[in-house]
């Protein structure tokens, strides 16, 4: 404890950060938003532990197993911090080969040793939450309530239709690419080309395909046909009449499945957010069906299309490569750029811990961080902003007294407890005498909407004054001061205020967001 | 993806563990019974990462420091898995010296490479709930409220009374210590022997004071005097009068802050859970006031004083001295042996990172592993144990149908639907055509409450059954098939009848656990 100790380093460690205050209440009221819609589909948690063996993690994630946390060779195990919430569900899985279906969710921390960008909310540590539903079923449905599932949790968060659920599946791209002329080889390399499309404009997308990945300019061409569409029901019924198209296998399954998915999202009322959008092609290998991905208004980059655009994208594409796509990178690169909710199928990733125990799965993540940062920036447009309130507190005790004033401590102990028997969460000054100017101040900083003030004579006759704080009445208003009520009637009274106040102001973070303009 | 790859070790790391399916459910609900009285009492969360800055760390935990787990050096910062939340909750205060006075609550897993003891319920990985309120205040105040909280959380997990809050104070033991005439470089060791008084007879701790730290026996004697005293008031009182103790100046200061605490845990009604126990001594260095720990039936081993069993005790400690211990420890070596919940005050821990800063603090953590085992177990005893249900839904939607059925997958869907968007906590199976055993089967084995049941014809008259799952009606009654319902009115009627079923059984753990014979 000596004075040399003042020579820590007082911080965090690097891309990571500490949750207080308002941020951290709205950041709880976005988890349990999302946790309600999913437990309203039957979703049950699943909590694994937040290191695994190394080798579980190995040989899933490609190149970006470099950004792999490792713990320190202890004697013992070999093993680091997860780097998703996916393969350790795919290992819980295998390891319960009793359960061949569930539907889990699981909302925790994940860790990236990658370069940090703190103002953009790349983190090395940050949050997922995950719903994913493994079994056997019948096609589509589940992956069908799944997109229910994503549209439910943004209506809830108050977006009101402000976001974009695009989709494609993978099959319909193999089929394109197919029928195109893209050598076996040369697949993957140019969906991920495809993928850019987001961000990049078809010219740009194109010369990745011809000059980098050695492409047949016809080819390309003909690949321009496909994916620069994307739309609805009329979409598929013209993909569905084109006979190169269909006499592929896999374009022909895809786009079958595409159908049912149309079907079942129309029954499920969603169709209306969904853009069939065949440029759309995800990063992860292991996606074998549907995938998506869900966009918000200024949540991705404008696709960048006059020529003096395109030229700066491409210079500083050859200069300094790495960089201009860390930069444009999501927080968490399983979703795609500006993405705030992305998944998709996968039915071979139990398989490779147990081939015995082949589960197909279907799922999504929500990127919390990115939801987070869109959600407050929309309440703090908002002046009013009761929803940074810093605790939850409903009520702060205080007293009141003239000279000899003793302070009332006991009896502002009393009346908490009362209040906290009532299931009312309550507050008070702990101290002997605190001043009346401390106490309102102190209440109305945390934002607390009621004061109930104790004064000597008026607790003698059975009473209490409530005030309702934060209000600007005019003089001669029956309630300037606040209104006496008897203490007999005080929680029945006091739990009544409450409910009104809260169903006008603070009941959801949808009820909040929705009458805003954003 | 190769066969070799089925020789994965497929399994959690040593010391962790999944959590899922009920136990999650279970789980979960504690930890949100939890937190619920912790924002009843103004609490806001605070979020450290799971890793911190190894120096940090260092110099906390004494010879315990051992058990710290290591990043691995990757380049960059040196990094270490948190081992409990009360040191990043110090190092945050440090770093943000605006925050003078906070009551902040956190609920996340910490680290430890101890041996594990699964069996007892000893992880290295396991989860902690802290409640601390940081800042300068009238003495004993805030601690009080703790102790309020700390009641509160056990009366609405249900426990009903049936647990005891040991408390005691650092100034009372070093008085009591000094007047008997225990030397100073002794206090540490000889408070330690006393604090295994929960465990072991007054002989085997006097043996130990005596033959193994070197005490005079005569002091010895005198300690006994004082610390097997357990009581209330009426024991303070007592002490008050004890000339020899009042003229020790810690001794005084303590008694005074005891006689606080007392006057205001009765003015917050929890006198009767508290014992004043003299023997309570904790086990970390940095407590500086009052000390506490909570003990419930069954949680604590009892206490050995019979010849044969004390002598077992000694023989076993001589030749596997280590191992007796760590059998007998808690999951979590800061909790007392057996204790569901400790803490204290410590005043100086934050000036260990910056003394400028220095900030009175007091708390307590939750010993949640511990806490769910022993209402595990009361569930269990339990026949009806309604708390164990998988998940929360409320509704399984089914269709039954004669020749010819088609499955009804779309009005399934539509119907689901029109609950979740009602908030209704809804499932339905995803086959095309499942059998109605079959979806009966799932809702029951998901202790689902109720089915819906659509049919072709109901639906044209704009009807659907309605039955209540896993009641044992006699023939006869008019309910024993359900009840067919107007499609009108069916979003009310059904939140009627969950509302009726959820007042009858599961509201509250605290509703579950009451009733029960334990």
């Amino acid at each position: 404890m000596g004075k040399d100790k003042t020579s820590f380093n007082l911080k965090t460690p690097k891309g990571t950060k500490d949750w207080a205050g308002s941020d951290a209440l709205l950041r709880d009221r976005i988890f349990s938003t999302i946790a309600d819609v999913f437990k309203r589909h039957g979703g049950t948690a699943l909590d694994t532990p937040v290191f695994e063996l190394r080798e579980i993690l190995a040989g899933k994630y490609g190149e970006d197993s470099k950004l792999i946390y490792d713990l320190q060779d202890q004697g013992g195990e070999i093993c680091s911090l997860r780097y998703d919430l996916t393969v350790p569900f795919a290992r819980w899985l295998a390891m319960n080969s009793d359960v061949r279906n569930i539907k889990r969710y699981h909302i925790a921390k994940v860790y990236r040793r990658d370069q940090p960008a703190v103002s953009k909310g790349r983190m090395r540590e940050f949050y997922q939450c995950d719903f994913d539903i493994a079994g056997a079923f019948d096609p589509m449905v589940p992956d069908a309530e799944v997109l229910r599932i994503v549209s439910e949790v943004f209506e809830e968060l108050g977006w009101n239709g402000r976001y974009t659920i695009k989709i494609n599946h993978r099959k319909i791209l193999d089929g394109v690419f197919a029928v195109c002329g893209v050598p076996e080889d040369k697949i993957r390399p140019i969906s991920s080309a495809v993928d850019k499309l987001d961000k990049m404009p078809w010219a740009d997308v194109r010369k990745e395909m011809v000059d980098e990945k050695g492409l047949d300019g016809a080819v390309a061409d003909r690949i321009e046909t496909y994916v620069m569409h994307k739309g609805g029901r009329e979409l598929l019924d013209r993909l569905m009449k084109d006979e190169t198209l269909n006499a592929n296998e896999s374009a022909k399954a895809g786009l079958t499945d595409m159908g049912l998915m149309i079907d079942y999202l129309e029954a499920f009322g969603v169709l209306d957010k969904i853009s069939f959008d065949m440029s759309l092609a995800r990063g992860l290998d292991y996606y074998t069906g549907v995938i998506y991905e869900v966009v918000t208004e200024g949540s991705a980059p404008a696709v960048q299309s006059d020529a003096p655009e395109a030229q700066k994208v491409q210079k500083s594409s050859k200069k300094d490569k790495k960089t201009s796509e860390d930069d444009d990178r999501s927080n968490d690169p399983t979703l795609g750029v500006g993405s705030v909710a992305a998944g998709g199928r996968y039915d071979n990733l139990v398989g490779m811990f147990l081939p015995k125990a082949q589960i197909p799965c279907v799922g999504v993540s929500f990127g919390v961080d990115r939801i987070f940062s869109i959600t407050k920036a929309r309440l703090e447009r908002d002046q009013a902003a009761q929803g940074l309130r810093r605790s939850e507190v409903d009520v702060y005790v205080m007293a009141i007294g003239g000279k000899g004033f003793n302070g009332m401590l006991k009896e502002r102990m009393e009346m908490c407890q009362k209040l906290w028997d009532a299931g009312i969460k309550a507050e008070f000054n702990y101290k002997l005498k605190p001043k009346l100017q401390q106490q309102f101040k102190a209440a109305e900083e945390g934002g607390i909407p009621f004061g109930l003030i104790l004064g000597e004579s008026e607790l003698a006759e059975g009473k209490v004054r409530i005030k309702e704080l934060g209000l600007k009445l005019p003089d001669g208003h029956p309630e300037k001061d606040g209104v006496d009520i008897e203490l007999v009637s005080l929680i029945p009274e006091l739990k009544a205020r409450l409910e009104k106040k809260q169903s006008g102001s603070e009941v959801s973070l949808a009820q909040q967001l929705q009458g805003m303009q954003v």
